[in-house]
């Protein structure tokens, strides 16, 4: 022990670093290695840990060894593979080496890039690498720094950080013209489609829970919501006295991947004043390729706009992209100000202090990953990678509709297929049977899928980004899938 | 280009992730070789990224050698120094090799365990690390899961989102008895010397600006909360037909370290019903020592209680902890659903969905590297090394005192020691001189501090607990000053 306790009180020791961290290097690599031999989803029983875990911590220092043994015994079965090939479950979390190239730099600098001050290169390399997304998206001109039209773009952790902000301030300069008194009159739209979380996010800033109106889709517009009902919607609303103030799009909804019409909710939004989010939290980064461009058209209309290259991106977790036409609507409702942070860079209003356009004051340096992501990888390394993942989902989309026992639900746009077991008995459902099946494909630890309810029908969905998924992964998981149709048809 | 075409198309390689990891490792192990070579505050001026970096991203595929080079050329350069063992602005965000390797082990697993099924290690081991640190608090057992009595802790980013997590779950609870129609009733309180950030979240969870209260203190107190004056507050409200909703006292604050009596605004909070949250992001961590724990005693008495090892405990950027009494509180305000989030182990009630804790869904592993942080260095590693800041600032007290010129303006509570020149002339206030002061030294780059205003004196603080700081950089940084005020007094 008398060792370790010299060694901790230089914990930043250059070759103990270099030492330790080689350790735990060659530990990752072996679960990149062994990856596909755990099962997907884990198969542990609530409370498993509190069984192997001592209840207090230790007094004395422990050894690496003894922590990555406990980790390879106790908390590797308690893991859901997020990063295995067989994950086909929500949303991809898609790692890759640039973007832990980029984490261990965030982490080894470890800077608090709040203020410009406090480090000048976390600031100017977030603002440099937001024009630089935009310009992959071919995003208008006004929301870009270098357009000089006033807007921009800052890294938050998640969409719903990204929710709260901009909801905030569309609710104070909606209270600006009719007063804090009449915050309970304000109203938020999305569609029944939309990421719960925008709901949660209403809720949190203040918005009466029954002034959040998830309105209709249907099969009939592909569960996209139509610009007609959100006019009805607002025009009802106003005609009751409430005040119409936010509305959500969404570029791949969770549940079936659907595409909002920007441009027709962005008239309808304009009309009215509202401030329209677009969220695009999985299916923007397609929107790099020229050939989905298209599902971005209209968004020069909208006010904000976010994707997360957390999730399709290669860029490990977190990292979500939020632009905005108006930063000073996010800074008139986020600004933080105290004697200790005041500085003269601040006072020339000549820099940005991230900390006024996100809700916490402290941040990461999360540009220097995302920058080394998109440089490692290229703009065209990227494209490849997410076609290669549509590819490999039309190639499974073939695969269920070859099968007379299957059908595709939705029509497919992305990486995500949504299909199921046609119920075989007259006037059933199916539901419980699809139910079934997805219970014995997720059992056997050879892939994870998750299911959503489109309209009454319950539907697996097969979403496809793993970065170390491959078309064999696709057909092993589909040959899968076939059997426990077979056997949970024989029931 | 070929080459790296290939590579990159299997971007989670092992060989290829070990190369790559080793030679970023080298770079950052370098970069603490070097660390005392760089100005401490970054000498760059506005703008100066955008002439060294492309205005778009690149194409093709770029090398790691050509991205570590532009981080040492352009970005290095732009760093304020948080990890210096001269920066003693703020608070510390004191990184360590535990934490690095924490935060590797984070994002090389890269789960996403906003639910229990999707990674069941994720969410019991933070519940268990929450106890863990919770008894080495010794919070009482209704903050610890283990107390079974309800309540709990979770790990959050920042105290930011802990407090918007909070003061929305005491919002609903009173909303629940007044209706939300009554929301612009709600009050707020704090003291003048808490966090601004607070003044933030109350406004981002659509509490009426003017109904936070930011309550005077005074060198009487020490700068801490009267819970007289509280009492009164409330009272005076109460009259007006106001509804006293939450109240955070702090352990710490970031002005001067000043320390709020938490019983005697417990009692105060109590009979009002209002939420009591006790904000411990740089001092709680100090409450691991036994000399120090006296600063919590009637924490039995408070709804919530957060603070942040990512300050002051060796646990790199982020890292938040958060305890609650009633945590049904939270998952009232913060529970987000949809179909495709359900799962049988959700729905027997028998685990924890964290997604219900916070503000995102989404979220990391970050229980495995506080975990990390604290088996490597022990209970008795982290003390003593809490211990040992807290003497070298003792230490720097007594040079200031016993130079007739200084004086130290508020008793030294922690690690923090505010201290400025003694104005030379009658009647002068002095401030002129120590900002020419605090300029005079920032801008050697051999050391960086920040100012703060007490009562109406500008007064520099002297924050001590960077990982690398040692005595030899406190009695240098000393000589500076010292040698600075001479230049400044002789102007």
């Amino acid at each position: 022990m008398g060792s370790h306790m010299v060694e901790m009180m230089r914990p930043l020791q250059p070759d103990d670093f270099l030492t330790q961290t080689h350790e735990v290097l060659d530990f990752i690599a072996d679960y990149y290695r062994n990856i596909e031999n755990y099962p997907v989803l884990s198969q542990v029983k609530p409370g498993y840990l509190r069984k192997s875990i001592p209840d207090s911590a230790p007094y004395s220092s422990e050894t690496i060894e003894a922590i990555l043994h406990d980790i390879s015994n106790d908390i590797i079965p308690g893991l859901t593979h997020w990063q295995s090939p067989n994950f086909f479950a929500y949303y991809q979390a898609n790692a890759s080496t640039p973007g832990f190239l980029g984490e261990m730099l965030c982490t080894g600098f470890n800077v608090v890039g709040f203020s410009w001050i406090t480090s000048p290169a976390a600031t100017e390399l977030e603002s440099i690498v937001m024009d630089w997304m935009g310009k992959m998206l071919k995003l208008p001109s006004a929301f870009l720094f270098s357009g000089n039209e006033g807007g921009g773009g800052v890294l938050h952790g998640s969409t719903c950080e990204a929710a709260v902000c901009t909801m905030a301030a569309a609710r104070d300069r909606a209270l600006k013209k009719i007063g804090w008194d009449n915050i309970s009159k304000l109203v938020v739209y999305a569609s029944d489609q939309t990421h719960s979380t925008f709901r949660k996010v209403a809720k949190i800033i203040g918005i009466k829970p029954s002034n959040f109106r998830p309105l209709p889709t249907s099969a009939a517009t592909g569960f996209a919501l139509s610009p007609d009902v959100v006019h009805m919607a607002m025009k009802d609303d106003v005609a009751l006295g409430l005040v119409p103030m936010y509305l959500c799009a969404t570029v791949g909804t969770t549940g079936c991947g659907a595409v909002d019409p920007i441009e027709g909710l962005g008239l309808v939004a304009n009309e009215y004043g509202v401030w329209l989010h677009v969220d695009a939290a999985y299916a923007g980064s397609a929107c790099i390729c020229p050939e989905f461009r298209h599902y971005l058209d209209g968004v020069e209309l909208v006010d904000s706009f976010s994707l997360n290259p957390h999730k399709w991106l290669l860029t490990n977790m977190d990292c979500c992209c939020l632009w905005v036409k108006s930063p000073s609507s996010l800074q008139d409702s986020l600004s933080c100000n105290a004697e200790y942070l005041s500085n003269n860079a601040s006072e020339t209003k000549a820099v940005i202090d991230y900390k006024d356009w996100q809700i916490a004051l402290s941040r990461r340096f999360r540009a220097i990953k995302l920058w080394v992501v998109i440089r490692r990888f290229g703009v065209a390394g990227l494209r490849e990678h997410l076609q290669s993942d549509i590819m490999m989902a039309e190639h499974f989309e073939g695969l269920v509709g070859a099968d007379p026992r299957f059908e595709v639900v939705v029509p497919r746009r992305f990486s995500l297929v949504c299909f199921r077991l046609k119920p075989k008995v007259e006037g059933a459902n199916g539901n419980e049977l699809n139910k079934k099946l997805l219970e014995a494909i997720n059992s056997t630890g050879r892939a994870f899928l998750v299911h959503t309810l489109i309209g009454d029908k319950y539907v697996l969905r097969f979403a496809i980004g793993g970065t170390l998924t491959e078309l064999g992964h696709i057909n092993a998981t589909w040959k899968l899938i076939q059997e426990k149709a077979h056997l949970v048809e024989a029931l």
